[in-house]
């Protein structure tokens, strides 16, 4: 079958590999789109980060470089492992794309995504969405019913949302500042908005701000470059503050801005991947008693998450700004995302 | 009545001041026993910080500097003012410093350590420790029965660390990193162990090490000089990393050690204040998920805090490493604080 492989920096090869094979327990899935994250641009870029180096097996998968790569996908059952009773050959899929140990207890609500040797499906092995057919263990496998398969590949980063918000502790009728307005702070927006939050958005671009109210992930959406962004967060919640921050942009001073815009006894998300160490005001978080939080990726989140979707809730189709083949997944994804182009969200690949 | 007064940097004066005056709702107390806090030399080096400096009175004392010092305070009710019926004259008490706005909730359990306007006597006007006399609301008195008033002026430091306890989440049986074994330290120390944790503390100073055992604030003493603490705490843990990091130092490294030494999920109380911005390698909060939490001062912590040491459970004596007369203040106090006498825990002061 065809599959997307990382063999190096800037080395992403569309090749034959074999099929993979059906085992006990496991599900077999034709992929119907895979996107591609931020995650993934990184190992384009800079890799390996979490793909595992050639010679260097992953322990949970037993495979190193060249792997297939994509972990943001949909697909339809195709068969079915001994042993798995509860899905149906037809249905459509997607994948939480995990690659955990044996040894750690994966029951939704256990702290699985942060037990030893994590990784992800189509990054540390276990094959991946930028190929044409992928068999996973059932326990990833979560039905979406009648998503459309396109939306249905953006449950992941979805779910990246969730599990942040998860995180916060916030609720309904709260009022959230996300920093930065790409895929992960829209979708959180979108997510947040459908849970009853007032979201305000930071953002620099033209074209970002504009998806924030176009798709309706944001309520208001505040320039940094056009006035004091908390001072404006104060305006709009009565003098208050936020009650929640999430930083999505991996910019100190978006963080800083956030430090400043929640309210005494506020709570910070931080959802961005840090390829630096930030300069950080902690005198701020001291003298307000803010909670900063770290949060990765998704722990028994997804069924939540799929039912906003499935329920209408959030709508995923504005999100997506491209479908694209994937013979054309590093001319058209992989350099149209290097060179920052602000007016994709998601770009989605068929295999 | 004789009182130390904060005039300028390196410009504390001893001098007579009138006494204060009772008034309805108030509490004349005689002070016994004054401690010398971190953020009074913060204050003498650095100052103004909380002081308000001359000519910019303070919203809630109406008063500027030069003004009284002196926060960490016992003492013995002399009189009460109308209104005021549950305290008996002759009765040891120690004051909850507070200045607070009118408009604020002080109920304990409401947060109004993170009011409008917050700042403390002995700081902000008011009065303080550092003279004679004092009157306060009857609100911030804190009826310490037999505690002796020399160690019943260490309850103010020790609710700090009350306080830090509290955000933290963490109970008894858990295992706490304490970076930094200065005064806050060591107290905080000795509350959690009262508090059935296991005591872990990194400290570089030989006098500071010595005291944390001495003292029994600690279960193990770390120094990061002779190897690292992090994979030393996992080992203490079967591997796991501590509950909880209490960061008390106000060192960037430090805080990177707690970041290192928690196990996934892990809490860090950031009890330090920063005079500079850290570096934060906040790689480490997302990828554990880490909370940091920031804590400042105390509310509706005392009665809690007295308890423990009224009861035995938290011994103050070992934390008293001076006792001095006001004359002798700034020569005995400040200037050998200002030396970072490490052998010095907390030098009192007698008025
Ligand atoms: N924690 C997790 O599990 C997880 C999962 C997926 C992605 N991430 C991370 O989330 C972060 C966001 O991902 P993304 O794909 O949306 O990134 P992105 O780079 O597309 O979006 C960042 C946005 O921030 C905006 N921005 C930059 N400077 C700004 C400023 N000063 N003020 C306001 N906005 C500003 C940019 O214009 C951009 O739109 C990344 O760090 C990514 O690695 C984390
Ligand atoms: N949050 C609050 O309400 C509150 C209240 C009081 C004090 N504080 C703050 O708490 C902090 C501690 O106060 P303190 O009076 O104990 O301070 P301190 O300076 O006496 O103690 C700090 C200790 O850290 C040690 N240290 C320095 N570098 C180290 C390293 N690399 N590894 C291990 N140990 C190291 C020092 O030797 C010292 O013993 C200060 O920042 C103070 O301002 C906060």
């Amino acid at each position: 079958m065809r599959a997307a492989r990382w063999h190096g920096r800037k080395d992403i090869r569309i090749e034959e590999v074999p099929e993979p094979q059906l085992r006990p327990g496991t599900v077999a899935i034709d992929i119907a789109w895979c996107g591609i994250c931020g995650s993934d641009l990184h190992e384009y870029l800079e890799g390996p980060i979490f793909i595992p180096p050639h010679g260097h097996p992953h322990p949970v998968s037993g495979e190193s470089a060249p792997v297939v790569m994509g972990h943001e996908f949909s697909g339809t059952v195709t068969a079915l492992g001994d042993g798995v009773d509860d899905l149906t050959v037809g249905e459509s899929v997607v994948v939480e794309p995990y690659l955990i140990a044996e040894d750690v207890d994966t029951t939704p609500g256990q702290p699985y995504q942060l037990s030893h040797d994590m990784n992800f499906i189509g990054l540390g092995g276990g094959g991946g969405g930028l190929s044409e057919k992928v068999v996973v263990p059932r326990r990833w496998v979560h039905p979406v019913e009648d998503i459309p398969l396109d939306q249905a590949a953006l449950v992941e980063p979805l779910a990246v949302g969730h599990h942040a918000f998860v995180r916060s502790g916030a609720g309904a009728g709260d009022v959230a500042l996300i920093g930065g307005a790409g895929p992960i702070g829209l979708l959180l927006g979108a997510l947040l908005t459908a849970e009853g939050l007032t979201v305000v958005m930071t953002e620099v671009s033209a074209a970002r701000k504009a998806k924030a109210v176009e798709t309706g992930a944001a309520a208001h959406v505040l320039d940094p470059t056009e006035g004091d962004v908390a001072a404006r967060v104060r305006e709009l919640t009565g003098g208050r503050g936020a009650d929640v921050g999430f930083e999505c942009s991996s910019v100190d001073a978006v963080l800083d801005t956030l430090l400043d815009a929640v309210r005494p006894g506020g709570v910070v998300v931080n959802v961005s991947i840090w390829g630096h160490q930030p300069v950080v005001d902690l005198q701020k978080l001291v003298l307000k008693e803010i909670d900063l939080r770290g949060t990765i990726a998704y722990a028994g989140d997804h069924p939540a998450t799929i039912e906003l979707v499935r329920s209408g809730q959030v709508d995923l189709a504005p999100f997506i700004t491209a479908h694209i083949d994937l013979a054309d997944l590093v001319e058209q994804g992989f350099e149209t995302l290097v060179h920052r182009n602000d007016t994709q969200v998601k770009i989605l690949v068929r295999p």
